[in-house]
C-alpha cells in the first residue's frame, strides 16, 4: 500500500504552480563551478536566487529567504564559515535548507564539515549515491563528483539519514527519495526519466539542490517539495534531449525547457512511483 | 529644451564605433555568479577583460587599464580589500571605473562598503532602482538582487548620488540615465526596449557594467559611455529575444547578437529619449 | 627529419581513444572566470572534472587524479597555497600534472607564484605567447589575457621552459608545440587549423589545459598528450565555427562537437606539422 504521505502527480502539479505563483527567492551558498548554471536553472524555472555567501551577510539573509541551499563543492575556511552561519540561522527561523554534500566520503575536510551541518538539521539532503552512503557513515568512495553507486544502493543510507533531515534523495539514472513524515512512518518515491546527456554537463545535480531549495519554500511537506524539484528536473532533461545534439545545446535546451514546462506536460511526462522504503529495509 | 549634453544616436554610434576599434581593457572585480558571462559579453560586444581581484594585484593593474568594474555580489574579506585598492587607483590615476551596487539595502555589510567606495568617486554608478534608492541613503529594501522599485522611483536618488558619480543609471522595464556636464546642469536620458527576458537570465545586469566600464574608456562624456552601453545591451536583448524560445536560447542568441549590431542597427532600433531630470525633480 | 618522438596522427587518435575508453578525472585549480566552462569542455571530450582548490583537500586529492591543472587565472592567498600543495602532491606522487601561467609577465604577485611551481616540474605548460616568454624569463609584457606575440615568437622560450616542464605550447592562430624525450632531444609541433571565435569566447585557453591535464592522464608521452588536446580542440571549434553565427552559438556548437568529434574526423580535420626547434633556434 502507498503511504498516505507519498506524493501524487497532483502534489506535484501544485508545487509547480506554486513555484510560478511565489516565486521563492533561493539563497544558495554553492561552488564556484555551478554558481552561475545554478542561478539560471532557478530564474528559469520560476524561482529567483541571490548568491549570498559571505560570513557578515550570510546569517542574517537566510532569516529573510525563502529557502537556503548549502553545497559543499568548492569550499574554503571563509565560506565554510558562512555555510555554519546561514545553516544556523536557518534552522533557528524556520527557513527550510538543503545540504548538497558534493564530495564528501572521498575528502575528509569537507567530510567533517557536512557532518557539524547535519546538526543544523537540513530539511533536505541531496546527493548522488555515493555522497548519501557517505554522508550516513556507512562507507563509499565518492572519487570527486561521480557516482559510482546506484542510486539504489543507497537507500539504506538516506532512510538513515533520516534521523538528521526531513527528506533525502539520491540522484542517479533513477532516483530515490524518501522522507518522514509526522507520524514516524516514512514515505519513498522513484522518479525515472532524465536523460543521460544529464553526467555531461557540469552543474546539473548542483541546481538541482537549488530548485530543491526553492521548491521547499512553496511545497506543503518536504518530500513534496523535493519530489516537485525532481521531476520537474526530470521532465525538462528529457524534454531537452529530444531538443540537441550534443551537451552544449543540451544545455541551453534544458534551461528552455525547465521555463517552458507546464502542468500538463509534467503530467503526461513524469515517471513517478512509490515505494515502501521501511519495510524493504528491514525485511 | 533637450540638455545640450544629452547623448543623441550619433554619440551612441560614434561610441560603438569607437568600442569595436579600440577593444579597451576592462579590469572587472565582480562576483562569482557573473565572471563568466560578463567575460563573455564584452568579448562579445568587442572589448577585452581581465578579471583581476586580489588586494596584490588589483590596484597595479587598475593603472593600466581602460575601464574598471567594482561589482558587489559576492564580496568577502579579501576582494572587498582589492576592490578599495583597485578603486583607489582608478581615481588616482584618472581610469574610469564603474560601481554596481549589487543588493546595497539589505545586506548590510556590503552597504558599508559601497558607501566606502564612494570616497573614490566611480565615474559613473550603475544598478536596480532599489540598489540606487539605497545606495543614496534614501531607504528601499532590495530584497537581494531583485528590483521591486520601478527605475523611475530611482530618479531622485540618482540626481543625488551625482554628488558622488559623473554618471548614473537605474536599470528596470525602462532604464533611467543621468549625467552632470561641467557648468553644474543635469542631463536625463531614458533607454526603453530591451526583453523581458532579461531578468530570466542571470548576470545580464552585472554585464551591463562591465560594458558600461569598457564604453567609459572610449566615449567622450561618462553620460554617452554609460547611455552606449545600456543601448547596446537594449538593441541586442531585443534581437535576442525574436531568436529565442526561453531563457537558454536567449542567453546564447544575446551573445550573438552583441556581438553582431552594427551602427545601422542601433540606429534604426534604439529607444532613446531625454528627460530634465533636475526640473521635475526641483518641482 | 621529423624527430621519432614527434606525434603522428595514430598518436593523436589513440588518445582520442584512450580519452574515451578511460574517462581520466582531472583535479582543476582554475578561475573563477573558467571553472564552470572549462568543466564542461571536460565532460563534452569525455573526461571527468572536480574542482578542489582549497588547502585543506588539494593535495590528497591531486594524489589520486589522473591529472592536475593549476590555472592562475584569478589568484588569492587561499588558492596560492592550495597550489603548491597540489603540484608537490602531484610531482611526489607522479600525476602528471599542467601549469596554465594566465597572466603572467604583466602581473608581478602571480609571476612569483608561477616561477616558485616550476621547482614541482610541471608535465606540461600550456599559455598564450606573451605568457610563455614571461615565464621563461624572456620579457614580453602580457596586457592581462590577451595575447599580443604570435606564437611562433615564443618559441625559444618554449624551448628553454623545456629544463622545467617535459612539454611546453604557446597558442595562438597556429598552436607550436615542444617536447623533450629521454635522450636529450626535442620535438616540435605545429598545429594549425581552430576557429576566429575562439578569442570571442572567454576560457577557451583555459579549459584547453583542463583537457590537456585529462589527455597527460592516458598518453604515452606529454608530447603527445598535449598536442592530443591542442588538435582535439582545433577541430572542434573549427566545426563548431561552421555551425554558428556568433560567439554565443559558437560556444555551445563547440561543446557539442568536443563530445561528437570521433577519429576519423579527427584524422580529415587534424593540420599537423613537425618541425624542428631546436636546429631553428641554434642556427
Amino acid at each position: 500500500m502507498t503511504h498516505p504521505n507519498t506524493p501524487t502527480l497532483d502534489d506535484l502539479a501544485a508545487a509547480l504552480d506554486a513555484l510560478r505563483a511565489q516565486t521563492p527567492l533561493v539563497q544558495s551558498l554553492t561552488n564556484i563551478v555551478s554558481a552561475n548554471f545554478l542561478t539560471n536553472v532557478l530564474l528559469a524555472a520560476g524561482a529567483s536566487n541571490a548568491h549570498i555567501d559571505n560570513v557578515h551577510e550570510a546569517g542574517g539573509f537566510a532569516r529573510l529567504a525563502g529557502g537556503v541551499l548549502i553545497n559543499l563543492g568548492t569550499p574554503d575556511d571563509g565560506t565554510a564559515a558562512a555555510f555554519t552561519a546561514a545553516a544556523e540561522a536557518a534552522h533557528d527561523a524556520g527557513i527550510p535548507w538543503v545540504l548538497d554534500p558534493v564530495g564528501v566520503g572521498g575528502l575528509p575536510w569537507r567530510t567533517g564539515l557536512a557532518a557539524d551541518l547535519l546538526k543544523y538539521r537540513p530539511t533536505a539532503i541531496r546527493g548522488n549515491a555515493s555522497e548519501i552512503i557517505a554522508l550516513a557513515g556507512r562507507g563509499g568512495d565518492t572519487r570527486g563528483v561521480d557516482s559510482a553507486d546506484e542510486a539504489a544502493a543507497a537507500i539504506p543510507s538516506a532512510l538513515a539519514l533520516l534521523t538528521h533531515a526531513d527528506a533525502v534523495s539520491a540522484s542517479g539514472p533513477v532516483d530515490y527519495l524518501v522522507g518522514r513524515d509526522g507520524n514516524g512512518g516514512v514515505a519513498g518515491l522513484r522518479i525515472a526519466g532524465g536523460s543521460a546527456m544529464l553526467p555531461r554537463v557540469t552543474s546539473t545535480g548542483c541546481s538541482l539542490g537549488g530548485l530543491v531549495a526553492a521548491y521547499l519554500a512553496v511545497a506543503p511537506t518536504p518530500l513534496i517539495g523535493l519530489a516537485a524539484a525532481h521531476t520537474h528536473v526530470a521532465v525538462a532533461s528529457e524534454i531537452a534531449e529530444e531538443n540537441s545534439s550534443g551537451p552544449g545545446s543540451f544545455a541551453v535546451a534544458y534551461l528552455d525547457a525547465l521555463f517552458t514546462v507546464d502542468t500538463d506536460t509534467l503530467r503526461s511526462r513524469a515517471r513517478i512511483e512509490a515505494f515502501h522504503p521501511v519495510e524493504k529495509d528491514e525485511n
